[in-house]
């Protein structure tokens, strides 16, 4: 144990920030390894935009570089957000000047991790990140730490709350995704702009950031296949349903011998699965170990008190003075992240077609189907009010990527097929 | 990072300690952190039994005290078990030597746990034993570290694997406990001496401690309520899915204003509930804090490859020589283990009864019941082939502990009642 003070600066006084200093007033004793905690300067955008708390007393910075180099700073706090620009500048200013870093970004860490983790290790300055993944659901510390005892093979979950609960939303009251967002947005779910959150980005950052983790690789988030919500009608959630699924947001990292596969889909998730009983804001994780086998853990995914409290456990790890590396091995030593092709990856998959209501057309759809090798596993057809067309529903069996894509392609230039088809993957959990 | 050579000492050679030196002859290059690991010496209580991995040229001590003492060693590994004899002296040793320890041995913990700490915390040394909750499930880290950021007000889950297979088996298979009991025993699921297990002692172990770990208070093994799943019969397990619940051996620890409660009992558990549907030999934990909410986690509690890769993690942690407090915090400010009296608790119950099958029996229990002032929920009365009498069971509506076994002791008076009445609790959970 140690009875050191800890200068904490904290840059950034969002909903995160706001937490993190309601958690330290509440809790000044706050130091479970000995010593304490005392936030001895802030930094945001606007000093006197009102805020829920006092900070007249704090020592102000208009310059997040600034507070994190400051000789009264020992440990930088960045809540700023953003791969790059002052949340980037602040993290690295303060690595440099060998100060241990805590940060919920996680946009800075999947796009800039590998050179952030090098720049702390250089530096023997932690760099922690709890917050940055599931909130104040503990993911990078349980793949960080408690499994580095074990090869991990794959993670896959629900890693964005805002698409958890539209997805959640839209089958529990029929209406279409654009209102269910606009809702989210009034309520406060969702950003005014969504795109981080909907278009799949902000779980393909956590999902880069636990592969980095789980398979030692640096994180490689350009790498990752991404596809949103956007497109998701009530049409699909309710024959998704109908063959015994739901459609989740399903984030996904599996290791191969040939390299790593990182994803982030609409995926259908069996009914009874603990993923699609993950409802809400929920956030939902698979990890898969050679010699843990496969461990699940749920919780709150975003919001001020879980976040904060993440914070503060890194806040309290840094007072441990481990010395660990950012990822699961150091920097140096993190594997390139070699990507797989995602078309050769084999899957099963959810395909909806809309075709003209006359004789022939199933015949014709399930003959293409079959000349491309693709296999079917239930067919649906069921009448739809107010449908142009038909709609068509089927999974396939375990396929490539690349032969199902090609039969899509083949079935979309049907002249019975009225729209472009429906493709979605059948999550492998 | 370090490039310090780690001389590992292992007391103890059976499932656990197996499955660690082949996890460690797998990785010779496992550091995390840096550094390296190597085995330079065992014990156990025989040389010569034949095992599955040559131990040969490593370096053997008859006495696990001189191994946990010698100079060769910089880190010592308990796997020998028992809350007392060579377990403990060994640990104690090698704590008062200023070595580290890591372990798997939940009874030693649990009832020894709060002066080993202080023993640990004197000498500067670590004392890590996430193997001993849930196995290769990481349970301890994740109170003891990542939730340090947050106020836990419950613990509640599923600690005892042996116990949850043989319940799911008695439910799969129909059969009678001793005969469930007698094929785990065969299968290895079960100890000759199941006593600790189905006794639900094992579940308690674990509970206490992660009850120290959530509310800083020291571990008091003796304080906790046990009652283990041998009294468990069929009918119960059928009457309670009538009902819409199924039969767990739940392990809980509460804290409240008064104090901390910690018990084990058979619970029903809502069939939807993740504690219902989490079957076989799977461990499952629900940790509820003031600022996160509900966390939920799954995975394999027990087995060698889990709970090596458990001891392993401890073992990387010991390497990055972290300055942290065994429970939750130091040692000397560990809040005293104030028990609340059950009595006082409120919970809703199960109840069954075997009465004769005579006219104004249910009218007597009911009126009972409600001149007692337990209220009931639902009620069930279902012909049963081969019974004595008419099985009745009912579900209550929330009542205090010692209302509730004060009507049961007035029922079981009444000439009308067969045989002792059977009570349950309804996981609070």
């Amino acid at each position: 144990m140690t009875d050191r003070m800890w200068r904490i600066g904290v840059a950034g006084l969002g909903t995160v920030g706001a937490g993190l200093l309601n958690f330290l007033s509440e809790r000044p004793d706050f130091a479970p390894a000995g010593g304490r905690a005392v936030v001895t300067g802030v930094s945001a955008r606007s000093r006197s935009r009102p805020r829920p708390f006092d900070i007249s007393n704090l020592p102000w910075f208009d310059d997040p570089v600034a507070l994190a180099t400051s000789p009264e700073t020992d440990l930088f706090v960045e809540l700023i957000g953003g791969s790059d620009g002052p949340a980037k500048a602040a993290v690295e200013a303060a690595l440099a000047a060998g100060k241990p870093v805590v940060t919920a970004n996680k946009a800075l860490i999947a796009e800039h991790g590998a050179e952030l983790a090098a720049l702390a290790e250089t530096n023997g300055a932690p760099l922690l990140f709890e917050a940055a993944v599931m909130g104040g659901t503990p993911a990078v510390k349980m793949v960080r730490e408690a499994l580095v005892g074990d090869e991990i093979r794959s993670v896959a979950g629900i890693l964005n709350g805002t698409c958890n609960y539209i997805l959640t939303e839209m089958e529990a009251s029929g209406r279409a995704f654009e209102e269910v967002l606009a809702e989210a947005q009034r309520l406060g779910y969702a950003e005014s702009d969504p795109t981080m959150d909907v278009g799949g980005f902000d779980a393909a950052h956590k999902i880069s950031i636990l592969a980095a983790l789980a398979f030692g690789c640096a994180p490689n988030f350009a790498a990752a296949e991404i596809e949103g919500i956007g497109q998701i009608e009530q049409l699909d959630i309710r024959l998704a349903k109908d063959l015994g699924y739901r459609i989740k947001l399903v984030a996904s990292a599996d290791r191969s011998p040939d390299g790593v596969l990182v994803r982030v889909h609409p995926s259908l998730a069996p009914l009874g699965h603990p993923l699609a009983q993950a409802g809400g804001a929920l956030n939902a994780l698979f990890i898969e170990g050679e010699r843990v086998g496969r461990i699940y853990v749920q919780g709150p995914g975003a919001g001020s008190g879980p976040t904060a409290a993440a914070v503060a456990a890194d806040i309290a790890d840094v007072m441990t003075v481990a010395t660990r590396p950012v990822f699961q091995k150091p920097a140096a030593s993190l594997r390139p992240f070699q990507p797989v092709d995602p078309s050769k990856m084999t899957g099963r998959a959810y395909l909806r077609f809309l075709v003209k209501d006359e004789p022939g057309v199933i015949a014709a759809v399930s003959e293409t189907l079959a000349e491309a090798g693709v296999s079917i596993e239930s067919f649906l057809q069921k009448p739809v009010e107010d449908a142009l067309g038909v709609p068509i529903v089927l999974t396939t069996h375990a396929v490539a990527e690349s032969v199902l894509t090609a039969a899509v392609e083949r079935i979309a230039g049907l002249p019975s097929v009225l729209e472009r088809p429906r493709l979605l993957r059948i999550a492998r959990i």
